[in-house]
């Protein structure tokens, strides 16, 4: 019997129903927002991915040749894409404001949260460099989550510049600055004695990296931290720009309304990636343990790279799968009718094709509806109308077809009532 | 600079935003008539692509092998991937109507409508060998194609088993049978001479040809085709039975309302796909060059060859790209409003921060609105609104500020009301 590809899934209606949720969702809000749709290939040439993949992540992209030996890969995140579009496209209205959601695809060892093909629901802002675009992308990635039930939420902000300065002026070596981030940006996983045990590679003088994680460690309101900040930096320019933008940040927050969530992590780093500015995970309250369902961050330099003109750019993806993992674990989906919720039962074959009629007026008034396709007696379809979690039953029989009226069941009181045929719709809808 | 991979395609917002427009149509009608989405994955191992395609088809499969060598391929249409599911979930809920809407990907020679990346959008219902499944798949397209603005049809109807049975009693050798049905299937593309000739090279006796296709081609209303055909088929038990099947559909497509369409077509063939019994193409009135937008049948024997017990299958893939390009000549997006349309317009510093807060409360009742994030003056402002195609404009300055009011404008007229921020939920509304 022939499974679906190692770390690919199926997703029976039952589940496929609560994802389709769970998208719609997030694209209405997108779309509120003022973001808009942007579609491009599930495939991009492997010159384009490469570019914009760390070493990492290389090795983790799905390689193909077509039949013209043009070399190709999956696409496995929605960045490198859209880089590609602004750098084309130098005609479009600046801010380009686009959102992007549906599958990548990473060759990573599948576990019972990581698969091999995932959803990614990105929104970003092209063509704006101050910080309310960052603003306002935290806003919009907080009412997603509002919107599909998560009532509180931490969110983790830091700016590039800043932990790339502190990293400098603790008497860190530049060269290793990449390997010293990384390895920073492990401190919630691992721990302090474990980061300074790491560090000790680059830097001989313990007292260093000690120094340096007390200054990333700070914990307090958002401006007395970056206050704090701003001290340790003095003079050094990239980190008080840094500084600022997260002030600006905090303070469009207030209008935004996600003020009370943000929290100044100055060891925050986002791994790897090709971030310049402000960066930021969100994680739902009471499930920190689950790790962030939303992040991003500013990349003001991918799409001169890509041959574009250099453009500014601020973007965050939502995380589907966690996002349906929690909201399964916290019943987020058990309120939630899914399905045709009106079955049309013909009893006898007279009353087939009236039955038919019916459904077919119901469907036309947008009321999802189902008929028999297997001729079975009507104890039966009452069995697969409550297995089908199916609310209401229509019944008609010769008796009814006589009459012009149908019997409506309710299926969770069991209650019947006569209804005339003419007056069915209005019926059912209320 | 990069460019989409050869036969892809970007899609910018305009355009996509037309595409969700028609795959949201297209999956609440499905949904109305109780087809319940399913989720499989983009590419399947090779060896279940290879069963379910024909040798035309392999050659266009994108093939690949993952980092473990395991042979995998970009699924080229959603029929494998269902009876797949179907054969491995014998805990399935008979009948299973499913519907799927996503890219497939086919190794074609790319032209101005043909592209290797293309969206198809199936229903199909599974475990009914009834007619009535035939007819409601038909119902369900119909209905779909109504909904996305198309006003008449022609649905060409026919069964596999009279075709066959046809060819056979017309002399014709029984092992040429597929070849012979290929050329028989290209009659309205390559006329009539053309198939004659063509046939010559299995049936010495062009008679044989010519009282063939004179049988094949007779039109006249569907119950006059079907007992013409029936006398031709005499006692021939599989031809038959197709009528029986074929007048069961016209009897049904009465109830559901598609009668006046249907167009029974004996030369209809469908390919040499892996249909058993009724085919069905669905055209627009008016548009018929277009060839069909929509188009399936009945096919009863594939889930077993993948290992499920045997189970009857029928369904429909709508084709998206020609409906899409169809509407576009037809003019069917042209009254769509798209995007935002409301962009609240700060003048001055100080009223920035009240303007997101005004955004946010439009956002919060579910108007799609816009704030400027290039803080710039009105003037260029109203001229992005006006690009946009925005329909109002919200105008907060110092003085409204100071009263605690908004300046509402009419892009279309270029009128202003002044209203009070208290009353401008509703004001916008209405």
């Amino acid at each position: 019997m022939f499974q679906p590809p190692k770390g690919t899934r199926d997703f029976l209606p039952d589940e496929m129903l609560k994802r389709n949720w769970v998208l719609d969702k997030i694209r209405e809000v997108y779309e509120i927002y003022g973001f808009e749709p942007l579609g491009t290939p599930a495939f991009e040439s492997w010159e384009l991915l490469k570019m914009k993949s760390g070493d990492d992540v290389i090795n983790q992209i799905y390689y193909f040749k077509d039949k013209s030996e043009r070399e190709l890969g999956l696409r496995f995140e929605w960045t490198a894409s859209l880089a590609r579009v602004v750098a084309n496209h130098r005609e479009l209205l600046m801010p380009f404001k686009r959102y992007a959601i549906g599958p990548v695809w990473r060759y990573e060892n599948p576990s019972e949260k990581r698969f091999r093909e995932f959803w990614q629901a990105d929104a970003d802002t092209i063509g704006v460099s101050d910080p309310l675009a960052d603003a306002e992308i935290l806003a919009v990635a907080v009412e997603c989550l509002r919107k599909l039930g998560f009532e509180g939420f931490v969110i983790k902000l830091n700016d590039r510049r800043i932990l790339e300065s502190l990293i400098l002026i603790s008497g860190m070596p530049k060269e290793h600055i990449s390997d010293i981030i990384r390895i920073v940006d492990k401190l919630d996983k691992i721990g302090r004695d474990a980061v300074v045990y790491e560090l000790s590679r680059y830097v001989s003088n313990k007292s260093f990296s000690i120094d340096l994680l007390d200054r990333l460690s700070i914990k307090d309101k958002p401006e007395v931290v970056l206050s704090k900040a701003e001290t340790y930096l003095e003079n050094n320019d990239q980190g008080i720009k840094g500084c600022v933008s997260l002030k600006k940040i905090v303070d469009y927050a207030k209008s935004f309304g996600f003020y009370e969530y943000l929290n100044i992590d100055l060891s925050l780093a986002r791994g790897l990636d090709y971030y310049t500015g402000p960066v930021f995970e969100i994680t739902a309250k009471g499930y920190e343990d689950y790790g962030s369902i939303a992040g991003g961050g500013r990349y003001d330099e991918i799409i001169n790279v890509f041959g574009g003109e250099s453009t500014p750019a601020t973007g965050i993806a939502l995380g589907i799968e966690r996002i349906i993992s929690l909201l399964d674990t916290k019943g987020g989906f058990k309120d939630l009718k899914l399905g045709a919720n009106v079955l049309v039962a013909a009893i006898g074959e007279k009353a087939e094709s009236q039955a038919i009629v019916i459904a077919q007026n119901l469907r036309s008034a947008g009321i999802p509806a189902l008929v028999d396709l297997l001729n079975r007696n009507i104890r039966k379809q009452l069995e697969y109308a409550s297995k089908k979690n199916i609310r209401k039953v229509i019944i008609i029989g010769e008796k009814e077809l006589l009459e012009d009226s149908v019997t409506v069941r309710d299926m969770d009181t069991g209650q019947q009532v006569k209804v005339k045929q003419g007056e069915l719709l209005n019926f059912i809808r209320t």
